[in-house]
Order: structure tokens, then sequence, then C-alpha cells
């Protein structure tokens, strides 16, 4: 049978006949690659065939169009499905389907990325796509205020990870009416059943619970699918999410495969690939359309918890581009939030979150300025990596910040949103053992090494004010992932206003000709490390002292120089030892060919305790009596 | 008013007065050391004062005794109120509480860590009390069998946290139901009002659809919280856990500062502390203890779970540690599972934890083999660890494994752990390009970063079966948190049986007198290093092939004797550039004070997509090829 035509009225009965198109091309594409998941693509594929032909308003020549609906594969091993999809509407050929699925070079790849014009987010580490899509969403309904709906498959598996329930937490805090989140029930994880099989009212009191509204239904029956997708897309002007509960059968429309708890994520042999076409009514070539958006302009500005907060209880921040004076003492973290709010005054497209701290990260100067385009994720890291992950898909410049310990918690939000090509600008606060008497569980010294492993990253480390204001303007502009330390204490300023700070750059604060030793630190231990050169003094050592404020990508002509010009160099960072400022500036120098030269890394290499900031950098031995007793060693020693 | 006793029957009046000398205390010791979180210790100052007074049993003479109770602050801010129980109950003396809090080398840290004896885990990055107390918890009921119970004090804020959640659905999966979950729901977080505020229904109704049972309780009514807390102890014989949604005044007892915003996390100056002090009714000295527990003999074995399944469909695997041929192709994962069977043969305290993926890590084997200590935690990774953990803190030797790239999703969790002094067995399967077709959201390219970054760790992969079983015995006796890094394919087997694999060495594959090389590779890159130096025979080069499975702790007298000898090394890694196993020999190397020698490093520097494993090796630049193009420019440039 081949049927081709695009039409916003598709019936129930064609919807049938392409649901057993999208199954049937599931298995082919699957097998043909020798690897993928063929049954928790036919699981789903009548709540796709419904949703595609009659629900989803999506310009597919148009991939940007702003009033596109969006898709959402949060169970992203169904990539087969969505696949079939692309193919049923026309945007990808038979022929990609066929020989392109989970080959090298292809951009048919085993889970989704936004490689594909019409994937917004990649999505395969579980939980992760819901979350994703409050970020869409909040863009939807609060900034471009457009009427797009946001879709978003999830598996039932994944309903076991915490980000989930945070994402529907926050949409219904938010009032996400645009978002639908569709469970696909189908009770079998990888190895076996999940804990709560086909007990979809239990899912239905959870999502309720959480503030979703809920509706149960038999997800291979079309009518019922059909009804809870149109009673999901007429909620828009409600105050809820909508959750569909939809009870399904793995490998449903291959009998010998169905309900099997044997037949997760393998492709079927082609013999019985064969037999499933069979059973499935043979392969078909529909090409059918849903509905196109109707045009539609930014809707008035809804009123948000931010917008209704009593912002007036705290003074307006200026919204004046801060300028700092040399020798004037201010906290990194404060001159985020007084760079953020410049920024925001000068470009609209700045967003802001925050995980509850941000009266401490200093977010909350945005949340004064600028309530409209600050959204609050309470103590919820994942969501709030999540949320900016959905808003940088929208081209939003979203800052996400919170204590730098707790990105650790965000961690796989944080690499799925490389592979999401998207820009995240993230800001830890309170950094290393600096942050004194809160102890362990609060100080980052994990984060360096964390951002730097993240593939196309950027990590910044400012130690003043002026600094701090000129990366954070450098990082509205820069792609990927883009990471910025801040420091608890305040510190006196260094530069003057004006002072360029390029990514990749370097300042050298210290240096004469005769040079015997180099200090290098970023943020707190820079400060220690000018002291230590000034203490150096009375020993008649000299000391060049670089700002290595930019620790990935790092500047290797001035490491280059310093270690051909002093031969010896002394590392500082309030880290722990592995993967840091050390490893940063060490790496480099190996790379770039250096030989000729000693390191001497100074870092924490202990588990701390509690004490003063003082007290603290001493006994983690990074303080400014270290860092001149190692400048002291090196010297001697050669 | 002094009072001094130790009872098993206080009466709710004197709990009253002992909940005032908690207020004052919390006051008095956070106003002392000049910072703290006095308001959020005294909404939850009564739920203590009962408690601890009449419904937690625990001897205070012996922390360590079995059938103690278990008390874990998951708001670990509240650590005035922690230490001023131990102060009422006459374990920590006024001087300390006076003069130790958030002190240098102290030990009444900022919030609490296991330093203290009567601490069972560090807490203090929210939402992690309560699935380390699952953890504890599950070791109760089904390991230890004994009567004890679990109390978790939660804050209201935390409950944003998805591991929350992750923590009711597995203690109701795991009906445990001697775990009681305390909410403290004063209504106000860090920079405001929470997102439920006083909604303690929404509280309830989401802890009961998620399985537990609601209590809802006005947290300053004594006989009202005598009541719950007594419900809830009574809960053991039942399927559920209890969870208290108390509704509670931030600040209580001091009216200048009961249900303010403005007072978190503040400590009050001295003339406001001695306002409150005096409001409360000054100063007083109640010494009070609770019941203490009954002697009790473990009970009968309950099922659970995985003891119900039906183990029959598999068959069971050997219970013999497992010898490998030498050339015999063996998944390092696959020898996991069977080294992990074999261990726990041997070893009643091996205990093993999966994230729904145990077909893929081999876990399942442990499954077959002693369901009784196996727990499947589906895919909720922060809850994995965080079981890891309590069972820990059991002293159960427990391995946790997923894939490795999942592992990011616990990172807070790792972190934690290692605060904790937890020994965690941690196992990533399925790392690098190696996997293939399956696409970059499930290719580890950070976990050696990850893991080599956290204090005390130990960072091991092994390149064939023999190495992995040792490492797998190696990893039971190694204390703090352990890593192995498991491959998906099959590997030709690198080493006869009896071979031994000390933690912090390695293994010379090839060497000569006169290599003018050395590869060095870990896993899959090991291999592709051995055909290197075949091929490199070729072109005249003999190379030193270094098998570095300890990645941390490094063997540095085999790098450095290798720099000496061949001046020349080519490191190898399935991991992005930063932090893995380039950055652990550039550092050992450059530590040990090596300088003459070249370092070239081949990591995943790009994005990968789909492919086969070889394809993607060879993209990546880590495959035999580009080893030995490197090691030939390496030769040749000298």
């Amino acid at each position: 049978m081949t049927t081709t035509g695009v039409s916003n009225d598709v019936s129930l009965d064609v919807a049938a006949d392409l649901a057993a198109q999208l199954r049937v091309d599931s298995i082919r594409c699957s097998t043909s690659a020798g690897s993928g998941h063929p049954t928790s693509s036919m699981s789903a594929a009548d709540l796709l065939a419904v949703l595609v032909t009659r629900h989803l308003h999506y310009n597919w020549d148009e991939p940007h169009e702003p009033v596109n609906d969006h898709l959402i594969f949060s169970k992203g091993h169904a990539s087969p499905l969505l696949y079939s999809v692309f193919k049923a509407v026309g945007v990808v050929s038979e022929e990609e389907l066929r020989s392109g699925y989970r080959r090298f070079g292809e951009r048919l790849e085993g889970h989704p990325t936004p490689i594909l014009p019409w994937v917004d987010v990649a999505t395969g580490s579980l939980g992760q796509g819901l979350p994703d899509g409050v970020g869409v969403a909040l863009s939807g309904r609060y900034l471009e205020r457009l009427p797009y709906r946001v879709w978003v498959l999830c598996g039932d598996s994944e309903l076991a990870e915490g980000s989930i329930w945070e994402a529907l937490d926050k949409a219904s805090y938010y009032q996400l009416s645009n978002l639908v989140a569709i469970l696909d029930v189908n009770r079998l994880g990888q190895r076996g059943a999940t804990d709560l099989g086909w007990d979809v009212d239990v899912y239905a009191r959870r999502a309720e619970a959480f503030g979703a509204r809920a509706l149960v239904i038999d997800g291979h029956d079309l009518s019922a699918i059909d009804d809870a997708l149109a009673a999901a897309a007429d909620g828009l002007a409600s105050a809820q999410p909508t959750v569909i509960v939809a009870k399904t059968i793995k490998g449903k429309g291959f009998s010998e495969v169905e309900n099997s708890p044997d037949w997760h994520g393998k492709p079927f042999p082609p013999d019985m690939a064969d037999r499933a076409i069979a059973e499935l009514g043979g392969v078909r070539s529909l090409v059918i359309r849903g509905p196109r958006p109707e045009p539609a302009e930014p809707g008035p500005a809804l009123a948000h918890p931010s917008t209704l907060a009593p912002q007036d209880q705290l003074p307006k921040p200026s919204l004046e581009r801060p300028v700092y004076k040399v020798g004037e003492k201010v906290a990194t973290r404060k001159a985020y939030g007084d760079a953020l709010v410049a920024l925001g005054a000068r470009d609209p497209k700045v967003v802001a979150l925050d995980g509850e701290v941000s009266n401490s990260t200093f977010a909350e100067e945005f949340t004064r300025a600028f309530p409209e385009r600050y959204f609050e994720m309470f103590i919820a890291e994942q969501q709030m990596v999540a949320a900016a992950t959905g808003l940088a898909a929208r081209g939003y410049k979203t800052f996400a910040s919170t204590f730098a310990a707790f990105l650790t918690r965000a961690y796989d939000f944080i690499r799925m949103g490389a592979i999401s090509l998207a820009d995240l600008r993230l800001v830890g606060s309170h950094a290393g053992v600096e942050i004194g008497a809160d102890g362990p569980s609060q100080m980052a010294l994990e984060d360096l090494a964390m951002i730097r492993a993240v593939h196309g990253s950027t990590v910044l480390y400012p130690a003043d004010g002026t600094s701090t204001v000129a990366l954070v303007e450098a990082m509205a502009e820069t792609p990927g992932i883009s990471y910025l330390r801040t420091t608890r204490g305040s510190f006196p300023g260094l530069y003057a206003d004006g002072e360029d700070f390029p990514v990749g750059g370097s300042k050298t604060l210290r240096s004469g000709a005769d040079d015997q030793v180099t200090l290098i630190g970023a943020g707190v231990t820079l400060h220690e490390c000018l002291q230590a050169a000034d203490l150096l003094v009375a020993d008649g050592i000299t000391a060049r002292v670089i700002d290595c404020y930019s620790v990935k990508p790092i500047d290797v002509g001035a490491l280059t120089a310093a270690a051909q010009d002093t031969g010896r160099i002394v590392v500082a960072e309030d880290h722990h030892p592995e993967g840091g400022l050390g490893s940063a500036v060490a790496d480099a120098l190996l790379a770039a060919g250096e030989r000729d030269f000693r390191l001497t890394r100074l870092a924490v290499s202990g588990m701390p305790g509690s004490g003063t900031g003082d007290e603290l950098l001493a006994w983690a031995g990074i303080d400014a009596e270290h860092i001149a007793d190692a400048a002291r060693q090196l010297t001697a020693s050669v």
C-alpha cells in the first residue's frame, strides 16, 4: 500500500495504518543496523501515529518555525520510532532510514541528538527529556509566549529517576499547561519488570500529587489516545501540565515478542523481522503530515512566581555595567550578580536560573531587576541544568547558578548538555576550602576537573570584580558549556575597568627581566600568590605572578614563556589535586613540548573540616606561606 | 534549672523542657561560632525532643551497638540541633558545644560527618540523608535483620530534590517499615518560601503516592508528635515506610525571628541571642536519655523482590573463582560478574546493587547466586550510590554497578560518600567510544576524571578477565571510594591465572634493553597498544608496552623507568583528554621530577557519534594505527 498526502485531518483509520508502518520501519531500521530497540518503539507506535497525524502542530519544512510544537523523546532509545516518524512525514528518506541508522558518520544516531533539525535536545540518558521539556515549555509560556505545545514521550523505566519528579514539580509550579508528558507504560525495563509494572493508577496518583492532570488510557486504543491528546492540547489555558499514562505492550504488533522480557534492546534477526513485518501487514510507504501551526504573535506577558514576588522588598539593583576600583574589596560572586544584571539590561535574551541559593550566588540581583526572566528552580540542580538546556534550545542565553559543589548533582545533565550542543552558562559559587566554617559538603573541590572533562567546555575562574564582569560578558558569547567559578569572600580588586580578559588569556601581574620563579593562581589562590611574591622579596627571590583566570582554554603562550624564562613554576589551587588548574598547566606545558622546567603543584590533598578560610588555606598548604616555601625550595635546589 | 537523669520513661513535660534546651543550645553554639543555622534547628527542636527522649532506642555509650536505632539529619545544616541533642544525652560536653562548633580541628563540623561516632553518614548536600537511610534500612530489614528503626529528619526545601522521591520509591518497593522520614515543614528555604510552603497535605499526598504511610501533624504539639512517632515505631511489622509531615515554624520559640524569611543560616548576634535565651526560659543543663534498645538476635530472612524473582529462569552461575586462559576472549564486564559471585561465595558481607542494567554490567550473575544480597535500584543511580553508602555504614562490602556514563548522575553522592568515610565500590561498564552504535549518551568519557578528583579514591581499569578478577578482589579490601571501569566488548586474555595485580601497580607486557618508545594503555587501548607495538616492528622500532590498570594510585616506578629508559611515551585512552589516564601519567612523571621525556597523549577529543567500536577508535585516533603513528613521530623527531 502506498499513500501520499499532506493533511490536517487524518482519520484514525489512516493513523492505524501509519502505526503499523512505524512498527515495520522501527523493525527494519534496527534489523538493518544490527542494533537498537524495536520493541520499545513498537509499544509507543500507536501513541505517535495519532499524535503526529492529528495533534502535533509542526511545519516539517521549517523546523525552526517559532510556532512549531516540540516533540521530545525522553525515552531516547526508541529512536527507531522517532526516525520512522521522520520518514513518515517525509523529512528522512527510506534510504537514510535503511542504511543510515546507527552507522558511522550518519545522523540517525543510536539515540537522538540535535544534529537532526527536528530534535531539540539529546536524550539517551533516561529521565532527562522531560526536565529538558520543562525548559522549552517555560520559554513557550513566559518568554516566547507562543501557543506551541511540548510533547514528551517518556518510558516507564525512567520514571524511577528523581529528575522526572523534579520536572513535574516545576511544571506544575510554573503552570506549564503547554507541557504534555506521554508515559509509555509497557511494564518492562531492560532486565525485567519495572518496579510498578502496569500499575498505571499509581503513576497517575504520583503525577496528580505532583500537580499534573493525569489521564489514564489504553495506549493501543487509537480513539482513547486521540481523546487524551485532544484534552491535553485543549488544556493550554489551564494551569496544569498533563500526564497521559498509557498502558502499552512492549513489542506490540508482533505476537512472538509481545510482552516478553527477553527482547529489550535487541534487533530482530532478519528471518524474525520478516515474520514481524508480515504480521504487521507488510512494508508501507505512507507519507502523511499532521496539522501545521497557525501563525501567532507573542501573547501578553503572563505572571509567574518570580514576577509575583514582592520585588520591592529589596532595592532594585543598578542596571549599569559595574565598575570596581583597584584595591576595592568585592566578592566575585557579587560581581557576577552585578554583571548579570548589566548584561540582562543590554540583551533581552539573557535569562537566569538558580537552585534556591540566589542570595548566596547573587543571582537574586537579576531576579529583582528582571523577574520575568528569572526562574527559581529551588533545590533541584538537575532540573536547573535541564531547564537551561531547554531554554538554550529556544535561543536564550541562560545563566544557571548554585554553589559550585552542588553542580556535581547535575553532572549527567551537563554532559548531556554538551551532546545536546547546548550553550549552557553555569556559575558555581563558594568554591573550595576558602568558604570555611560550613565544612566539606559545601566545598567544591572537584568542579574544575568535572567541567574540564566535558567536551568543548570553557572554564573560567576570576580573582576580582573587574575580571568577573568581563568574563560574564565573554560567557554570553561563548558556545558550548561554559563555567564560571566564583569565591565566597571579598578580595581586593586587581584590575582597572577597561582591561581586556579574553577567554584563553591570562594576566601577568608581576614580572621582570630576571624572574626566578613563576607563581600561578586563580581565584583565591591568586591573591595568595601575590602575597607570596611579596614574602619572597625578603629572600631576594623575584617571582612572576600569573592570573590564570581562563583554566580551559589556557594561555599556553604565557605558560611556555614562564617555563622558558623562569624554569620553575608553582601552581596553587583551591581544588583537589586531580584534573584542576595544576593539571591544566601541566597538560599545556607538556603538550607544548616544554621539558626544561620544574613544577610544584599545591592543592587540597586532604579531607577538610570546618575552620576559617585562612585556617583552611593554610591547612591545605595553598596559602601565601606555603606558596613562598615551594618557591624557595624550587629556587634553592637548582 | 538543672536536671540529670537517664530514663526510659521521660514525660512530655520534661521533653518540653528539653526542647527549650535544644533551642537554647542551638542558639548558643551558632552564636559562639559566628555561623550556622539556629532557626532551622529551632523548627525541629520539639520533634527531636520527643523522639530522643521517648522513641529513639539508642545506647549512647555504645554507638556501634548493632540494635541501636539510627538518627540521620538529612537536613544537615540543622547541625546545631543535632549537636545539642548529643549534649542533652551526655556524649558531647557543654564545653565542646560552646567552643568546638565549626572550629578548625574540631569534630562538630558545620554539617555532620561520621567523625562523630553517632553519625552514620555525612550530610549537608540536601536530599541525601533519606536515600542514605534507605541503605541503612535495607540492611536492618534484610541483612542484619534487627528490629532497629532509621529515623531521618528532612527539611522541606530538600523535598525538591528528585533523590528524595527515588528514596521513597525504593523504601516502599522494599517495604521498609523500619524507615521513618520526619519532614520539618517550616515553609522557608534559604531565600524565601519553598514552592509548596505550608501545604502539608500536598506533601502527604506525594508521600502516599510513593507508597509511604503519611501522618500529618503540628510539629510543635508534643502530644501529636508523640502519637505520630509511636505509630511510626509500631509499624515495624507493616510493609510501608512512614512519613511524618510536621508543620513547623522556622525560628520557633523566639518571637523576633519566628516565621521570618530573613533569618536563614544566620547566627544571632550576642544581644539577640541573650534575648532569645531569656524568652526560652534560660540556659538548662538537662541530661536525659531515652529508651535503650532491647537485645535482639537476627530475625528470620524476609523475602524481598530479588529473592522472590524466578531465579531459575537462568542457570545458577558457578561460585568458583573464575579462571580465564591467555588468549581466551572475555569481556571485563563479564569477568566482573564472575568475580563478584566468587567473592560473594567467600564473604557474606558482599552485597550488590545495580541500576536496572544488571544484564549489561553482569551484576545479574550475583543476583542469581545470592538474591538475598542483591538489591535492584532500577534507573535511580543517585539512590543506588546512596544505598551503597548506607549499607557501607552498616559494614557491608557493597558493589554498585551501572553503565559508567550514568555514574555521572550520582557524582554528588559519590563526593558525599567520600565525606561519609564510606567504602563505596563502584563499577562502570560500557566505557568510552568502544561501545559503538549506541552513541555518545551511553559513552563514559568523563568518568576517570570524575572519580580521580574524589578525595582518597582508587581508579582501576583492567584490560582482561584475569586482571579484572584480581582487581575486584582487591576492591573488596580497598577503603574509600574505589572504581572499576569495564569494557563492553570481549578481548583476548593477557594474563595467566595467579598473576598478581596490586593496586598501584602496572604490568609491562613488552620490554627490552633497547626500547625506543613506551606505549601506555588501559582497558581497550592496551590491546591497541599491543597491536601498535607489532606494527612498529616493521619500522624497526621496539616499543615497551605498559598496562596501566591502576590509574589511581598509579605505578610511578614503572612510569619513571619508562621515561628514563625510552624518553618517549605515548598514552592512549578511551576518554576525553582532561583528567583521565593521560593526565594521571603526566601528573605522576612531573611529580616524580622527570623532565627528560616527551609525551604524546591520544584521547577522544571530538564529540563521537554512532559507529562500530573499531570505527570510533580509529576516528578518535586511539587505535593501533594512530598509536603507532604517534610512536613513529616521536622516534623520528629525536
